[in-house]
C-alpha cells in the first residue's frame, strides 16, 4: 500500500557551516528520503524545509502526509506555534511522526509528550551501539542484535519522556551512557516513533541500518483505517432517562 | 509520612446553582478535603479556588504542594497559561496531581497528556459499576471488587488520551459505555492520577469508596525522594574525547 | 506477503452437542478459516483439531506456522505437555498466537501469561459492545466504534493477565461488567493477541466484524525478520580481561 | 506498617568455594538481610536456604511472607516443582517477589514471565552503571542519577522477559552492552521486582545504594489490601436471563 511520505528538516546547518555541508551535500533531508527511495515504491515522497513557503507544510501537504518524518535542532523555535497546532491534530487524526535525533526538542514532540524532553549530551565522537530489546517489533524487522555507529554525538539518560508504549532500542556509549534511542507512542488515532541518531556532522542517514530503521518506523506509524471517534454529548443509547429539571 | 495537599476547585456550579449549592454546600473542594481529613492526619490539608487571588496557587503555595488535587469544568479556560506552565513545571519536577471527573478537560490535563482528552458524555441518571481491573495496586487497597454509583453522569470511550502506565479501574455505565476510569501516568519526577467520578449534581464526593480511592490516588502520587536529574552538555565522563576543529 | 495460518480446534462440542453442531456444523475452525479466506488471498490457511494425529500439530506442520490460531474450551487438559512445550518455544522464536474466548483457559495461553487467567463468566445471552479504546492499532482497522454482539456468553473482570502492552477492546455486558477483550503482549521475538468473544453456542464467528478483527489479529501478529538473540557467554567484545583464579 | 520479609538463598556457593565463602561469610541471604535491618524496624526478617527443612519454605512460613526475596544460581533444578507451584500462587494472591541476579533463570521467576529470561553474560569484571530512567518512582527512593558498581559480571540485552510494567534502571557494561536492570511486574494481586546486580564474586550486597534499591523495591512489593476477585460463574446481576434448553 503506498504511504506518502513528507521528510522535513530544518535545512540551516548544511547551509550554514561548511563542514556539515560537506557531510550532507543536499541537506539531511535528501539523505533521509534517499533511503526511503532505496527501502521500495511504496514510499511516495515528499521533503519540506524550514524556510520554504508556510514553514514547508501548508494544508495541502499536511493533509496529503500519512507520515512526517521530523528533523529539526538550531531553529526549534522559529516553528510556528499555529503549525505546531496543526501537526497536533494531524496526528490525533491518524498522521504518523517519526522523529529524529535532536527532534527530541522541537514544539511538536514536546507538545505531544506533554514534558520537557530534555536530556545529557555531549559532541564527543562516541561509539554508539543500539541494542535492539524488542525483536518481535516491525520496526526491528531486518535488523540484527545491535546497530553500532563509530561515531555518534552522545545522549544520555535522563531523558525525560514518558514511558514508551514499546520500547524497541537502548543505546550503548563509550562515555558511560545508556538511553531509551527507540520508542514507539499511540496519541489519538495517530503513532509516534521517536529514533536517536542522526547529528548533522555524522553521516549517520547514509548508514544501511538506520535507513532501514526509519523505513520500518515509517510503515509502523502509517495510519489505519481505525474507528473516527465521535466525542461529545451522546452514546449509542442517549437520551437514556430525562432528567428531572 | 506528611504530605501537604492541596485540593483546587473551580468553586462556580456550587454558587451559580442552587441545585449544585445544595449538594455542596460549602463546595466540592471542602467535600473533597473532608474525605481526605477523615483518611489519616498525614495529610496537611489546604483548599485553593479559582476566584481567590492568582487563582489559588501563588507560588508559595505551590511550592509547598506535595500533590495537587484538581475539580474544573464550566472555567477551564480561565485558568491562566502562566499558571498551567508552572503546574506543568511542579509535576515534572515531583508534584502529584489527581484530575477528578470534568477535570479531563482542564488545561493542565490536557497540557501533560498531549492530546484532547475529548469523550463522550451523557447526563442521564447512569448507574456507574467502577471495576479494579488492577488488585495489586495501592489505589486499589481497601476497595472491594467494585465500586458501584447508583447515579452518576455517563463518559464513553474513546477517551484520548495516551494509554495509561497502570490502568486501574473501567467503569461500566447503564447506557451501554465502558470508560478507563482510573489511570495513571509517570511525568519526569511527578505522577499523575485520573479519576473519573464526580459529576456537580450527584453526592459522589461524599461516597466512602471515592474517598478512598482519592485519598489512595494521593498517597501514590507523593513525591518520592528520586534522583534530580541533569540535563545539557555533560554525562559523568564528559569531555571524553577533543573533537577536532 | 503470504502468512501461513494454522487454525487449531478443540472440535468435541460440535460433535458432542447437536445444538452447538447446527451452529457450526463444519466446527468452529471451519468458520474461522472461512472468516480469514475471505480476508485475503495472502492468508495460506491450514486448520487442525484436537483429536487427529499429534492433536494436530505434528512438528512439520508447527514449523510452518506462522500464526496459530486457537479455539479450546472443555479438553484443554487434553492438550499434551510436551505439545504445550514445543507451542512455547515456537512463539518465543517469533509464531504469533490468537487466542480466542475459552481458549483464556488453555495451556499454552496461561503457560505464556504466568497467570492463572481466570475469569467471571455467565451463560445468559448478555448484549456484548466492544469499544475500542485504541484506533491507532492495526487489530482495529475497518472497525467502528464498537463492535455489538447481540448475544453472548459473559466474561467479566478480574481477567487475571499480565496487564496487556496494548489493549485494544473493552467490553460492556448488559448485565453490569466489563472486560478486557483485546490484548496484545510480546513475547520473545513473538506476539499473542487475545480476543474475547465466541462462545460455542452463537454464531459469532460469522460475524463481519469479528472475522475482521481476528484477521486483523493474525497480521499483526505473524512474524518479523527481527534478530535471532544469542545468549549465554558471550557479548560482542567477550573477553574483556582475563579474571583472577 | 510491618512487612514479613523472607529471604532466600540457594546458600551453595559460599560453602562449597572459600574465595565466594570469603566474600559472604554468613551467605548472601545474610548480608540481604543486614541490608534490609539498617532500612529499618518496620521489616520483620527471616532467612531461608535451599538444604534447609521443606527447601526452607513451608506452608507456614510461606503463608507468613508478604514479601519473598530469592537469591538462586547453580542448583535452581533442585527447587521442587511442588514448591514453584506454591509460590506463583502465593504471588497471584499478593506476595510480593524481588528476585537478584541469576534468579532471573529461577524456575519462580521463568513460571511467572512465560518467557526463557535468557541473556548474555561474562564474567570480566565489567564496571556497571545503572542509570535510573525513572525517577517518580518508589523504587528510585534516595538513589542518584545512577549506581555505580566497579565490578560485576556482565549481563547483556537481549534479556527474554515481557515488556516490565514500569522499567527502573537501564545498565551500561564496559564491554559495550545495555541490560534493563530494574523491571516491575504487576501479576494478579501480587508485585514482582527483578533486580540485576550481585554476583556471588562481588561484595555487591554491601553496597549502600544496592541495599537501598533491595529495601525500596520490598516496601513497593509489599501486598495491599486491594480486592479479593471471585472467578468463575457469577457476576453480581446472575443469572441475568433463564436460558433456552
Amino acid at each position: 500500500m503506498a504511504i506518502n511520505v513528507t521528510v522535513w528538516n530544518e535545512f540551516r546547518h548544511e547551509r550554514e557551516d561548511a563542514t556539515i555541508g560537506a557531510v550532507y551535500p543536499e541537506g539531511i533531508h535528501a539523505a533521509i528520503a534517499a533511503g526511503l527511495r532505496e527501502a521500495g515504491d511504496h514510499f511516495t515522497l515528499r521533503t519540506a524545509t524550514l524556510d520554504e513557503a508556510e514553514q514547508g507544510l501548508p494544508a495541502a501537504v499536511l493533509d496529503d502526509t500519512d507520515v512526517l518524518v521530523w528533523w529539526g535542532h538550531k531553529a526549534h523555535g522559529e516553528v510556528s506555534d499555529e503549525l505546531v497546532d496543526r501537526l497536533q491534530r494531524r496526528i490525533l487524526d491518524g498522521m504518523g511522526l517519526v522523529v529524529l535525533h535532536s527532534g527530541h526538542h522541537s514544539k511538536i514532540f514536546k507538545r505531544m509528550m506533554g514534558t520537557t524532553c530534555n536530556l545529557k549530551w555531549r559532541e564527543a565522537n562516541d561509539k554508539e551501539r543500539l541494542w535492539v530489546v524488542n525483536p518481535s517489533h516491525p520496526i526491528a524487522d531486518g535488523i540484527g542484535e545491535y546497530i553500532e555507529l563509530p561515531a555518534e554525538e552522545m545522549y544520555g539518560e535522563f531523558f525525560d519522556i514518558p514511558q514508551p508504549d514499546d520500547l524497541i532500542f537502548v543505546s550503548w556509549f563509550t562515555g558511560g551512557e545508556v538511553f531509551r534511542s527507540g520508542c514507539c507512542y499511540q496519541r489519538g488515532r495517530g503513532k509516534i516513533f521517536y529514533f536517536r541518531p542522526g547529528h548533522e556532522s555524522y553521516p549517520t542517514y547514509f548508514n544501511p541500518d538506520v535507513r532501514r530503521v526509519i523505513a520500518n518506523g515509517v510503515r509502523w506509524a502509517a495510519p489505519v483505517n481505525g474507528p473516527e471517534p465521535s466525542f461529545g454529548i451522546g452514546g449509542p443509547n442517549a437520551p437514556l432517562e430525562a432528567l428531572p429539571e
